[in-house]
């Protein structure tokens, strides 16, 4: 079986997209025909991977917007289907998880046996032995928080820690102690591509996860330049509302399938430039 | 209302303990019994929740162990069990989230809104923002990561931040500039009393949540002089696995409750000593 790793790669090179569709679902934001339907969340994600994934590379569901709204099994449903109609697109379960080892374990089971995601992000603030037990699921991914694309980020990220900033320590810790079995990718904010640019020089190839284009803001161009590898990919550029809730019509969905297409465009403008 | 600082200082007093409970199920440690029963997780904690109520000022589900085995609805079941049958004891949902804004509204919401908890583990490397959204819910505790007491934590919480190491700069946070409401905690864990120490005097009074005792090996009576209060009072003091596993025979619940008596008790004896 392929890994992580090996199965990104494949899906950058053969969907050209780097483009990685977030799916954080809010019912209020849903089309009016899904008032009061008990498998709205479920089945507003599926139309939205079936319009999309022609245009995307990877799918990432975050868990919060599962998890707030008791839809733990539609998040099940919904990454057993990307698996079964997109076989070949990762899942990353966006979940940010960080705890001790025994309870680590736990989280891990959560996101690979549970819900089979093919990777999972987590937090770096409680160290290496936070973030061993998902290494020991063969093949999954585990990508570190390093530069958030939030505000808040600079409050800790940006304090000076031996002469750099702890963003690009743990840039560090992932490239040359932590990643012995070659799974691990941090995910970077578009909020900061000269950031983007240190820590793609820290990491080599590593995948870097980039939230933060389409609603939070971010450059595309100055993002795929700062991120991109030699090979041009690399990156799992995430954009979520603003291909989400691109529609408010009855063509929403192809309006979502449209937004994603032009961001993917967008990106490949500049992957080689 | 009372607020939750308001409810815990009322159940140090009352209760005249600091021990808060750590429910982390284990279905693998269960008593035979349990095997193939789909209400194990809820009936277990239920029973442990009932024998250590007169020895607990808190309670602490982890909510990994509940995730990892589909078992949210009973983690819903149980902390309405505990709110309706030990009114005055706070339930702390631990689950270390951090994410951006409009995230951790939704995480927020699954604390507080679906849970019902108390108070919730929040983790600070993403920044204040990802901290305000919890600080809406009026009166309810927010209880941020600082230093952790597992053996990696060192990797981050330990680098030199502005001439103290990075847990101490979160303490300095918390404490002089996140806690507008007065509904922040800190988690510092028993395995370092030294730090312990050093985060009280830059906290005053604030509530400091201390795992590590017990299976993790924390010294009582060292923990305890490092984190009371001038009212001997102001830690949640946590035991998890040496109470809920006390015992394997069909005594295992009044084992867990003399665990949790004795831990109450050696705590005690140098709450004022």
């Amino acid at each position: 079986m392929s890994t992580f790793i090996q199965t990104l790669d494949h899906a950058w090179q053969t969907t050209n997209s780097l483009l990685c569709v977030g799916l954080d679902p809010e019912p209020s934001k849903f089309p009016a025909a899904y008032a009061n339907r008990s498998d709205a969340i479920f089945d507003f994600c599926k139309k939205i991977v079936d319009a999309t994934a022609p245009y995307a590379s990877s799918f990432k569901p975050q868990i919060a917007y599962f998890a707030a709204h008791r839809a733990e099994e539609q998040l099940e449903q919904l990454i057993a289907h990307i698996h079964l109609k997109h076989p070949g697109l990762p899942v990353i379960l966006d979940a940010k998880r960080g705890d001790i080892g025994s309870t680590a374990e736990q989280y891990a089971r959560e996101a690979f046996d549970r819900y089979r995601a093919d990777a999972v992000t987590v937090n770096p603030y409680m160290g290496f032995d936070s973030i061993e037990p998902y290494l020991e699921h063969e093949g999954k991914g585990v990508i570190v928080l390093c530069r958030t694309s939030n505000p808040g980020g600079s409050d800790l990220q940006f304090l000076e820690t031996g002469g750099r900033p702890l963003y690009q320590t743990v840039a560090r810790l992932a490239a040359e102690k932590w990643n012995a079995n070659g799974q691990l990718g941090l995910v970077v904010g578009a909020t900061f591509p000269k950031e983007i640019e240190v820590v793609r020089g820290i990491v080599g190839d590593m995948p870097l996860l980039i939230p933060g284009i389409g609603a939070q803001g971010g450059d595309v161009e100055a993002t795929v330049k700062a991120g991109r590898t030699a090979a041009g990919r690399g990156m799992l550029i995430n954009s979520s509302r603003a291909i989400l809730y691109a529609g408010k019509g009855d063509d929403w969905a192809e309006a979502a399938a449209q937004a994603a297409k032009d961001t993917r465009d967008r990106i490949n403008a500049f992957r080689h430039a």
